[in-house]
């Protein structure tokens, strides 16, 4: 294992450490606990939001909080759940007056915690919450039936969630309509991964799963979780055409929509690498006659040094091109 | 080769069409030539400042154009100067009045490619240019002597250099004096490298160098030179006090300067290990009784996929630390 630390058992408080060190005009703790991380712009009268996931994949989930975007994130270890007290602190320490709205991703160890916690938040606290789980991996289940969250996996996408929340909230949205536009907003992403190597965990030691020095797997989960298929390395025209081909039918995206997109890298994809998917991408939705009103291009949700990267295509309606154009600034998203 | 691309001799001219497509708002190429890049801002009476170099170090070099940084960029092929008719081209489209300052890194080719194409500005356009070499690497040779520019080669610290000579250009200096700003802040900034892994060049389509799985090389440069000690794996820790026992002593730094730290990921390493590191070196350097004024931590000039990272310090003063405190907003670097 090839890895700038010192004592696995420590790589995430020392890197939290760190995290703090350098952004401590931006983020601070609750309660003393450095899994407890919260904005130190605190706003009054607006709807706070919180999120929380596993550590290993920065900058998710911790690295969208600040101006314009979240108020707090619970911070778990690699690859795993924080705790609901982890959360509970963090839902006490944003409270501001009009609830907390819960952003995760649609995994189990998440979905409990954040449950109980907001269980806890209303009965021990008086405080309000809701929940939006995300789930824009269109390679991990079907379309989840209307009203159910389905078992599709969350991943890259949700940051177009947090943004347009975010900046919903900053508007002063009650707790409800905040709500409404992060579900919209979750509704309205797809997202599809490809994966050409592993990462190791720390504490683990060996790499999550292996893959030939010839072949990448499509649709493989930001936890190393199968994807729906395996098979020699293909160009990178043919990779888009698959991904596209996966998420374009699902929504569905139709001619003359507007939509922006995320190609994001898992980790050790150069961005030299990322770019030239995106040149594919954009030329394949022009003659889609998708309309591209905003590009992201970098690593914005990660699995430590996983190579390969994922594409998100979030169809626009007036509102949430309104919410996603704001701008933001958070230690690792900045829009002006 | 585990790469996302189409054919290696198109790697360069895609990858370039995916940026145009992605940041058309913000850059855009002069003369039908898309390896010279240019601001989409263009401001009259200003100095201008041109950067360029080889491909592969994304975000350098053609990243950091934008408001409030660099007006335009030459791009060369993977690790390969650019032209210096590209560097022409790009002086003549980004002359705003006031002359235009090269900045570059210490590299054979982008110097002798840069003086041609000064020499060509001046006589055929009558356009005056100045340079500044920045070589901020000190584990590829000693301290250059007094007025010579010497054999240092320049890696991530020409970041900071950009970031004040762009901010001085912006506020009306003169040739002269944008000069001066970029020549001190070359001055000030020390970096050295570690490497873990090495990364294949598309068309060698084979790693620049073999390392074994236990072993590092610290002082490698970003496109693979030799560095100063290959050795078994260390801890961050000790990493980080060979690395700054190389750093500190160089400019000095001494107790009670204030600095800037650049934490740049050479590739492939995340961002986890990337601020577990900087936790380290926030410790270090408090013990040297060093005030961090900023930190910067992220991939900022890459060698492809090569994991590793390097370490700038960059020592401060008033006028260097109001300019590097004003905003930029490039598409890759971001600072309100």
């Amino acid at each position: 294992m090839k890895k700038l630390m010192n004592r696995a058992e420590d790589f995430i408080p020392e890197m939290l450490e760190g995290l703090y060190a350098a952004h401590g005009d931006q983020i601070t703790y609750a309660d003393d606990k450095p899994t407890c991380l919260v904005s130190c712009h605190k706003k009054e009268n607006k709807v706070a939001i919180v999120t929380g996931g596993g550590s290993g994949h920065l900058p998710l989930f911790l690295g969208y909080v600040g101006d314009g975007m979240l108020d707090g994130c619970a911070i778990g270890g690699i690859f795993q759940s924080p705790s609901a007290d982890d959360m509970l602190t963090v839902t006490k320490a944003v409270e501001a007056g009009k609830g907390v709205l819960y952003i995760l991703g649609n995994y189990n160890g998440d979905k409990y915690n954040f449950k109980m916690a907001g269980e806890m938040a209303d009965m021990e606290y008086d405080i309000e919450t809701a929940s939006v789980i995300a789930g824009d991996d269109v390679a991990s289940g079907p379309v989840p039936e209307p009203g159910e969250v389905g078992i599709r996996r969350g991943v890259a996408g949700i940051f177009f969630v947090y943004k347009c929340a975010g900046a919903a909230a900053d508007e002063g949205m009650s707790l409800e309509e905040v709500k409404a536009i992060a579900e919209r907003a979750s509704h309205n992403v797809r997202t599809m991964g490809v994966a050409l190597s592993p990462c190791t965990v720390p504490r683990v030691g060996k790499p999550s799963f292996t893959i030939a020095e010839d072949e990448m797997e499509l649709g493989m989960g930001i936890h190393g979780e199968p994807g729906i298929k395996r098979c020699k390395l293909m160009s990178a025209n043919e990779v888009v055409d698959e991904m596209l081909g996966k998420i374009l039918p699902d929504l569905p995206f139709a001619a003359g929509d507007e939509v922006a997109v995320l190609v994001n890298g898992l980790g050790a994809t150069p961005l030299e690498e990322q770019y030239l998917v995106y040149g594919c991408v954009s030329k394949r939705l022009k003659e889609k006659q998708l309309n591209v009103h905003r590009t992201y291009v970098g690593e914005f949700a990660t699995s430590l040094e996983m190579a390969g990267l994922s594409i998100s295509i979030f169809k626009l309606d007036d509102e949430l091109k309104r919410l996603l154009d704001k701008p933001a600034n958070t230690p690792f998203f900045k829009q002006f």
